[in-house]
């Protein structure tokens, strides 16, 4: 399949300075082949889209999300932390079956596309359900089992994330990778970790986990281990492997200068961190310290969107008040942890993030027409401070036209709707 | 005009037990006449419009705006504040011309709408042209024509205010409504201050005023006069008329207990407030004051939109965060600030910000289909979390339908993106 975008605006994010006003953009295949201003070269392409009016930037990474999760979404909010886990949030995950967890991530996937993300990194369990609906619908994932190190399910968990790599990593024409996912250090104690860890080498796995999402989970691992969550785990041997952190919002310097050390692939989560009261995570001295720091939503019922323009804009303003520096985050740092950065931090820096000749051609195109857009002096800042999910129109993945003004493509939406419906309906009966 | 709305789910604002999960809603002329739950009565209705998968609520009220400085939207963004001001936003404000705030306040309008604003209040200048923006486009609005004290245009301004009063206050078939607009107390030295207050008093006008925007405005006060703004203000007789105070981020307890006392309508701009980096205002405080606070956008240079559901789900969220207490600012409380507090502190909560028999039709219909919206546990979490400005499908105002299906009827949409672009290209140009 050969794609042509034409008269069209272009984010490279490759560098600020490389905005190109009216160029071109020629995919082949899976991949990009060409990115330049000016005329399109004459070709035999089997679709050309005229790009008037509209912008193409690479497609956003959602880098920590728990999918299935939107079929809870609305169920509870507004609540203490452990009083919502406990009383809500935990019992309705307890019914989850690999059915519900195959809607729900569909649902997740449809609400992500129609906002502008085509790749994301998700933690839940009911993995293989997961990985059928990435699949299926044409998005491209990063998916791990979750796996707590207390309980039944300690070993089971193992097994099945054994499993999971053997029979969807690098598959759905490579639109999969999987990682191992050790939940966090409060729930995997360290000779559990050090299983994971072990089990990761073994099958050159990266490791998914979150780290120093509230300040309790700060205090009680100096309480037991008499080292911060970060330190603690580079104890424990975590970092022999490549990891994907999520949050990382009660990290002091010495803990920043390790997660740079070790390339930790950090995502803030800010609404988030809002929504639950958890914090602030320091992202201007992560970012300084020379961290691509990468952005994610979490589960939709602690946010409650799978939105990355909103979850993006949401950043720049938080620590722009937070540090009471409005120069703080800028609008092409903002689109930059949305992007690219969340290429560097599922290791898929080679392929996706960027609108280069050679990477994956997984792209976003949205239109500019809405009042809300205009005037345009600064396409970012209107994308960073202005935008909407509707104002994505088309959403290319993987060289296939997922989304066409407005209308998914890849599957029948109608039916996702339903399906989800029919699932959240089960879940608060039961 | 009589118009029904059937099969809807209803939120009236009233209490939050007084949601109705399927009801109907009857408009006569400019007024709601029936609320209730169940099937409509027969009758003979000019428009009925089915809301099944839909919800009805008050439109929104945008308490703080500078509606033509869309005009600006993303030409200086993430600036150090004065710089921001001296070598960005005042040149360009040099430039602009009746024309141009009558295109700019069209295209403010326009997004407004489309989001589900249905009333805004304003402070600019060039306000005969405001005016006539807002009678074309049929929303309502509070307008006040900016005053500041220092400079040839202090006279000037006492005298615009008077003649848009004159010409302007009750009109616009009462939808539009006149305050003064004294700036600022850093701007309007207090004898100025004595003969707008007195001006107002002569008139019967209510003020529109901005407070303790930033921490160097508290701090220039106490320097010059010993006293915080507040406290200031009130000594120069500020609070002898009505006040619609915007910002009140640097306030204390005693200025909290002074502006209860006064029944200031204070408005939170939280999105503004953190993109400028001036603080965030202790709003949970003065709601547990009894302060009905509600809610603006600001103008769209420093936001850099106009969307009333994202403004409000970043204060929920801000709160909550900035308190450390996930309980604070529940949905349903951000949704009030949004709406009948906006009617309160505007002095209009007898005509607007709920749905009561007597109001009047000022209100929005939001569909609850898109995938973001699913399941629906919570509808009114559903709206404050996850809603879209794109969920906006149908906008009444003054009994009139203003939008219907994301159309707009009471002007040419079209007509105003381009005369705004124009508008826009010269500014920059000149």
């Amino acid at each position: 399949m050969s794609i042509l975008l034409e008269n069209i605006s272009i984010i490279p994010m490759t560098g600020s300075a490389d905005f190109i006003e009216k160029g071109y953009l020629v995919i082949d295949g899976q991949y990009i082949r060409q990115v330049a201003s000016g005329e399109a070269p004459a070709g035999d392409y089997e679709i050309t889209i005229d790009g008037t009016n509209r912008v193409v930037l690479p497609g956003m990474v959602n880098a920590h999300t728990h999918a299935a999760m939107t079929l809870l979404r609305s169920y509870a909010d507004d609540m203490p932390l452990m009083e919502w886990l406990e009383t809500k949030i935990w019992p309705l995950e307890e019914k989850l079956t690999g059915d519900d967890v195959y809607w729900g991530t569909m649902l997740a996937i449809t609400e992500m596309i129609k906002s502008g993300t085509t790749c994301f990194a998700d933690m839940y369990f009911f993995m293989d359900q997961a990985a059928q609906a990435v699949e299926k619908s044409g998005i491209r994932a990063v998916l791990s089992r979750g796996m707590v190190g207390v309980g039944p399910s300690a070993e089971l968990a193992l097994t099945e994330s054994s499993e999971l790599v053997g029979k969807w990593h690098r598959r759905a024409k490579n639109r999969i990778t999987v990682m191992l996912g050790p939940h966090a250090p409060y729930t995997c104690p360290p000779d559990y970790l050090r299983k994971v860890i072990d089990l990761a080498s073994e099958l050159g796995m990266a490791l998914n986990i979150h780290i120093a999402e509230t300040a309790g989970e700060r205090e009680d691992m100096i309480k037991m281990y008499g080292k911060s969550p970060v330190k603690h785990l580079e104890a424990c041997g975590l970092f022999e492997r490549a990891v994907l952190a999520a949050h990382c919002v009660h990290v002091d310097e010495e803990d920043i200068a390790l997660l740079k050390k070790y390339q930790v692939g950090v995502v803030h989560n800010p609404e988030s961190n809002m929504k639950l009261a958890s914090g602030i995570a320091p992202v201007p001295q992560m970012l300084n310290a020379g961290i691509p720091v990468a952005l994610g939503t979490d589960g939709a019922s602690s946010n409650n969107n799978l939105d990355m323009l909103g979850e993006l804009r949401t950043a720049a303003f938080l620590h722009k008040v937070n540090t009471m520096n409005p120069t703080v985050l800028p609008a092409y740092q903002a689109l930059q942890m949305a992007t690219v950065n969340g290429g560097i931090a599922l290791g898929l820096e080679q392929e996706i993030g960027q609108l280069q000749p050679g990477m994956k051609a997984d792209l976003i195109i949205m239109s500019l027409e809405a009042a809300h857009m205009i005037p345009r002096y600064d396409i970012v800042a209107n994308i960073v401070y202005s935008g909407q999910a509707s104002d994505v129109e088309t959403v290319i993945i993987d060289g296939q036209v997922v989304m066409q003004d407005r209308q998914i493509l890849a599957f029948d939406e109608t039916e996702v709707l339903e399906q989800a419906k029919r699932c959240a309906a089960r879940l608060i009966e039961a």
